[in-house]
């Protein structure tokens, strides 16, 4: 990992980025125009702010972890500033910042030898949280890390992305700018917007009817609750890409409506049906845990008391068993002091656990 | 609890019905177009199977768990056999049913002391597997169970629908078939239409797409594997409670695709935005555990191995500090022998539980 390493943006994941690599002995410096969000990030351990006018600033590599709207302009200004560091950005759309990079080179503004020093790359984490105080130094664990060279991005920079990555213990993929925004138009931009629109026709509903609302609705909403500063920013970014996929959903729901204004004429049913088929296809195809394939696992559901004590007794159960927990989550029904946990096992060890859990007593589902 | 009560239906719902009565020592009758079906009810303890034919059948309440489509004839059918019995339904979409009631009075197929003994209701629980094998006697525990008496629904019947959900540990709500129709529209058949359209789109998507997937997308479509035969005939049976619905929803998708085809257009950006805080307006309703408002509590995040037993210390640290559990959900990546367990508990809570798991070694995220 080369260093030392400087992070410009201090919000959640410049922030995390400093903090993972100083974990591992990296030396990271920071800036942020806040000086406020920057002085949080250092006193948090995140790293040493500097000034960007100090001659002696050399840093190996230059993380951009500005806002979307301004992550350009930041790589750009990187790249005349060190003419020997590599630079990359970690924005969640990347075609856009590739383009001003371009266009800075036939503006004159940068050199030739600058695009093989930068690297889009894209960490697929975050948190409902942001800003620095929000910042873990294990954010990217597991995550995807998409790194994105073009044909002339020197190996030395995608060397220094994938270093990066792999010291902040993400799952680096690559894919060239226009899969990746393709994918997450489809995998992240399309599921937040369709729960934002479910979550906007909930504003004026009674009370009584939102008293109803199941996991069905809390799930495909969750998301929903998010930042729109930042959503606008990613959405417009993204908007070439994002249409299309738009224009397909809204193409089945202008059918699906036809189809239900008239419930009762001929091919209607069939019309619902192959919306709902469809839609199994498509959900289907989503990778379960470690890679595998979705619904491989059993669910088990079991009843607890809402008091301390419950779930680690309850795992204990599970644990002397010797059955792995693949999956997890608890539901619970609104004004209801009990809760229910779902636990999804190889479907093989299935009965067992559930005799298992109820000899030791427990409400299995 | 009156008896015996015959269920009429023996798929999920129905064969729960009668293993939860039987649990409470209530003679429970049944009866399913299906012999096989019927007799697996049966063969798990959901009740005694009956000849509809025999003369000394003479059942106090009759519980119609016949699929949606064919439930008002049950109904009727059954409100003509038994002059004396309470009749009720349990399908997901009430208008329709109590419709085919009038009109089969109207008709002159049952006497005017037939809708008095009818109640229509709706308990909001099942399962992502379906038929008599899946059923389970606590499936309603906590449930909401909606009562939609009319004006000329006689309190008897009224009575005997509260003692059936009350014997199933329900949650009994009342509102009429109108409500409970909009209701489900917004809070159930809605959020299904959105799950089912997104993952829809994914039918096509390359697997290098697919595998950066993460629990946005999981959440937003995991009810988009729900069974198309019968969602066909709960949208069918709510087309028109459910167009206006999604004629809200299909404008404002399509207002959407407006902006972001001109996304530098003046304004384009606040359209944007304004979807996004409508979202979270709307999403901000729902409510939460216990009824207490959304969002309420503080997340922790912990790493943990994916071996048994690790579920259980990390609970067993958690239960030691005296700490609630209010809500967990696991999470993973694919392609990763890691989970994340997001733990929910009082924000006041939050920092002590995180240096009591950090003390004992545990990585919190």
């Amino acid at each position: 990992m080369p260093g030392p390493v400087l992070v410009r943006g201090t919000g959640l994941l410049g922030t995390s980025v400093g903090l993972g690599l100083r974990a591992e002995g990296v030396e990271v410096l920071l800036h942020d125009p806040s000086p406020a969000a920057c002085g949080v990030a250092q006193d948090i351990g995140a790293g040493t702010v500097v000034d960007l006018e100090d001659p002696a600033l050399a840093p190996a590599l230059v993380v951009v972890a500005a806002p979307p709207d301004v992550t350009a302009d930041v790589v750009v200004d990187s790249l005349r500033r060190w003419p020997r560091a590599w630079v990359l950005d970690v924005a969640s759309v990347k075609g856009a910042v590739l383009d001003a990079v371009a266009e800075a080179v036939s503006r004159g503004r940068l050199d030739d030898g600058a695009p093989p020093r930068f690297l889009a790359t894209h960490p697929m984490a975050g948190s409902e949280r942001s800003g620095p105080v929000a910042a873990r130094g294990t954010l990217f664990t597991a995550a995807p890390w998409v790194l994105c060279p073009t044909s002339e991005t020197d190996p030395g920079a995608v060397e220094a992305g994938e270093a990066l990555a792999r010291a902040l213990h993400a799952d680096v993929h690559r894919m060239d700018a226009a899969e990746h925004d393709s994918s997450v138009a489809l995998i992240s931009h399309l599921p937040q917007i369709a729960a934002s629109l479910v979550a906007a026709r909930l504003q004026d509903a009674p009370d009584a009817s939102l008293a109803l609302a199941g996991n069905g609705l809390r799930d495909t909403t969750r998301i929903a609750a998010s930042d729109p500063q930042l959503w606008v920013q990613i959405l417009s970014g993204n908007a070439h890409r994002l249409v299309p996929v738009l224009q397909g959903l809204r193409d089945d729901l202008a059918r699906l409506v036809e189809v239900l204004e008239a419930p009762s004429a001929p091919g209607a049913r069939l019309g619902v049906a192959r919306l709902i088929a469809d839609g199994n296809a498509g959900r289907a195809r989503i990778p379960g845990k470690h890679g595998a394939p979705p619904q491989a696992f059993a669910l088990v559901t079991v009843l607890v008391d809402d008091t301390p004590g419950q779930l680690a007794r309850l795992f204990e159960t599970i644990g002397r068993a010797g059955v792995n927990v693949e999956d997890m989550r608890m539901d619970h029904a609104s004004g209801h002091r009990v809760g229910m946990v779902d636990v999804s096992v190889l479907p093989g060890r299935r009965d067992e656990l559930v005799s298992v859990l109820t000899d030791a007593g427990w409400k299995v589902v």
